[in-house]
């Protein structure tokens, strides 16, 4: 087999790219190591940056998210008692959030990639990348009982954190940096109305906790846990009490109960690798970095490598210009850091820490009074969380 | 002895205090432990925000400071070798800071004490308040081998962190919040011309450092240092050598070195002490708080709270608000936990920590890559580098 464009996974990175791709007339090609089922039954990000949405938009699949999505235009602050709004869209000249799940996404691409009749191949097992720094790179992986080669001229490693891609490359050449914090994020789905309609963040003393959602029915609601919690020890009930003691009250009040659908707790971890390429195999989204939820980076991230990527690959094809590939990994550090920046200090600012001392806490309540209560400081929060620009590729 | 306001300490909180209170007509001794000549000959900060100039021009005290005084519209933040200016004229609305050292605000105020024939008694040992939560407290002290007693009042302690005032209030009514750095600050004074015409607070891998300045011919230069280091190792020549190599290579092929006039090694604490007062016994500027050098922020917060209990001793004396004592420790504490905030923020991003890991390093630069890369984060840090607006009394 042969493609232009190999690309490794099939998730929300790997449809994406490959649509964009599709359409300005480069082929490329799917694996996938799983089937489609299991990668929509995965619960995963809701948050969409603005830059985000007008790449799906570009890429024709915004019938069903502008339909059924969400537009955000602020969230809330909880903190000390009372509540402070940051005003996205006033604070950023008119950009806004959308509150659409990645399961949706995924969705939408999948059926976006059947319909152009481009090709996905499921069920791939052993998937391995080979040449990457030859001019003729090629996949190997074992399906329906037989060996496949796909020849191509590059490889996009979009098959998040524990994927083939960057273990492929000699770790030797690659330089890890890595945060775990110690505590996790036990989040429920349900099928209830939204506590309000905007998302609410909430830094109390018994630990962070998020009113999130997924539809006018549907909510998202997460509360911080110690890092060595069980899942299995979280009845919704007390699921449910836990929440409502870490909301202010006036929230807490009008909270909607119900039976959870899904139920798990995530760790939380920064980690950045660099550089996110090695020849002709390119690193995108979690296969490169990882960002802790808070602050809703990690799906937007991996967005910004394929916006970066495509319009690499489009210049390449298009006008010749294989100097911008090696360009690749420094234009996405530069907007991959900044959001590792974003992500670790809401995470910072909203959370419980074990070591933290008296100081500590005063700083962390100050830096939201501070930030939430100054104009600049307000800006410095909704410019983060809507996205920062994309770089421009010349 | 019988006054309205007893002023513990003549540095320079206790002297505009004091200064404020007499030509406002409001009666006021100061009772200082040491000399004159011992206060001025401390080498203390330089650089003056806004609200305290505009605090000094209120006491009348500003004929030198404005034919010497140096009007700085803003700084340079330099790392990962470029330089970034911070215009706070421009990112503030018009406002600026004034270079002018806390020695020749002093030497101002305790001239113009003298000319007003307000009373300083130096030489006073012993200083002790009492009956702070009575109706009627009092001082006493040895001065020339005799006890006085000084009925007052009120009680204004601005005599430090390591004065009396703090520690003649029960212990249990306070709570401490403190953070020791693990590094010091290395700070010649130097009669050679200044490397810039602005400061430049320079983040470097070997560490920290500063360069400012006290007048057009006189310039305060500043290196991180282990919190072990002894002042007896570092001869000028070291000094000067270790400061060219943190500095970029244009500024440091540009520093004037000389002989040292002062050489000393002072140590970078956050502290604050709640609440601010005891009954009538009110604690101002570092009896009170501590904040690391980094920022400018120690003077300048005390001058806030100067600007704070005098406001409120108007009130009190002018239209009977006592009730507007109780006060004045919230009202203060907002606006120090501000300043504590950005002093913490300013050494955390500037210096080598010990602890610091590739992450924390590469957040560090990301950090200032984003404040100062962002017209919101420059502002941040303008507004709060020429100090945050003083509350209003009302």
């Amino acid at each position: 087999m042969k493609t232009q464009v190999a690309i490794i996974g099939a998730g929300p990175s790997g449809l994406l790219l490959g649509q964009l791709l599709h359409r300005a007339g480069i082929d490329n090609v799917i694996v996938e190591r799983k089937d489609p089922e299991y990668i929509l039954s995965r619960i995963r990000a809701g948050v969409l940056e603005q830059g985000m949405v007008d790449l799906l938009r570009e890429a024709g699949v915004n019938e069903r998210m502008d339909a059924h999505g969400l537009v955000h235009d602020g969230f809330e602050l909880a903190f000390d008692g009372r509540c402070e709004r940051i005003d996205l869209k006033a604070l950023t000249g008119g950009r806004t959030v959308m509150v659409y799940g990645q399961t949706e996404v995924t969705r939408d691409l999948m059926e976006a990639r059947a319909a152009a009749g481009a090709v996905t191949l499921y069920d791939a097992e052993n998937v391995q990348p080979h040449g990457m720094q030859s001019d003729s790179p090629y996949l190997t992986f074992e399906r329906n009982g037989e060996t496949v080669r796909l020849d191509c001229d590059y490889i996009a490693g979009c098959d998040g954190f524990h994927g083939v891609s960057r273990q492929s490359i000699p770790q030797e050449t690659l330089k890890i940096f890595e945060r775990v914090y110690p505590f996790g994020w036990l989040g429920i789905l349900a099928e209830t109305p939204p506590v309000s309609h905007e998302l609410i963040y909430s830094n109390h003393e018994r630990g962070f906790a998020l009113c999130s959602m997924r539809s006018p029915t549907r909510t998202r609601y997460y509360v911080q846990v110690g890092a060595e919690e069980q899942v299995e020890d979280w009845s919704d009930e007390r699921f449910w009490e836990e929440l409502k003691r870490r909301l202010p009250a006036t929230v807490a009040e009008q909270l909607v109960t119900g039976p959870s659908i899904e139920k798990s707790i995530a760790p939380l971890r920064s980690f950045v690798v660099e550089p996110m390429q090695y020849g002709r195999l390119f690193l995108l989204g979690d296969a490169a970095h990882i960002v802790p939820p808070t602050g809703a980076k990690g799906l937007n991230l991996a967005a910004s490598d394929v916006s970066t990527l495509y319009r690499i690959l489009l210049k390449v094809y298009g006008e010749g210009r294989t100097d911008l590939l090696e360009k690749y990994s420094s234009i996405c550090l530069r907007r991959v850091w900044k959001a590792e920046r974003f992500s670790w200090w809401m995470t910072s600012i909203l959370h419980r820490f074990p070591e933290t001392d008296a100081f500590s806490q005063r700083l962390q309540k100050t830096e939201l009074d501070y930030f939430t209560g100054s104009a600049a400081g307000r800006k410095t929060i909704a410019e983060n969380y809507v996205g920062l620009p994309y770089e421009a590729i010349e």
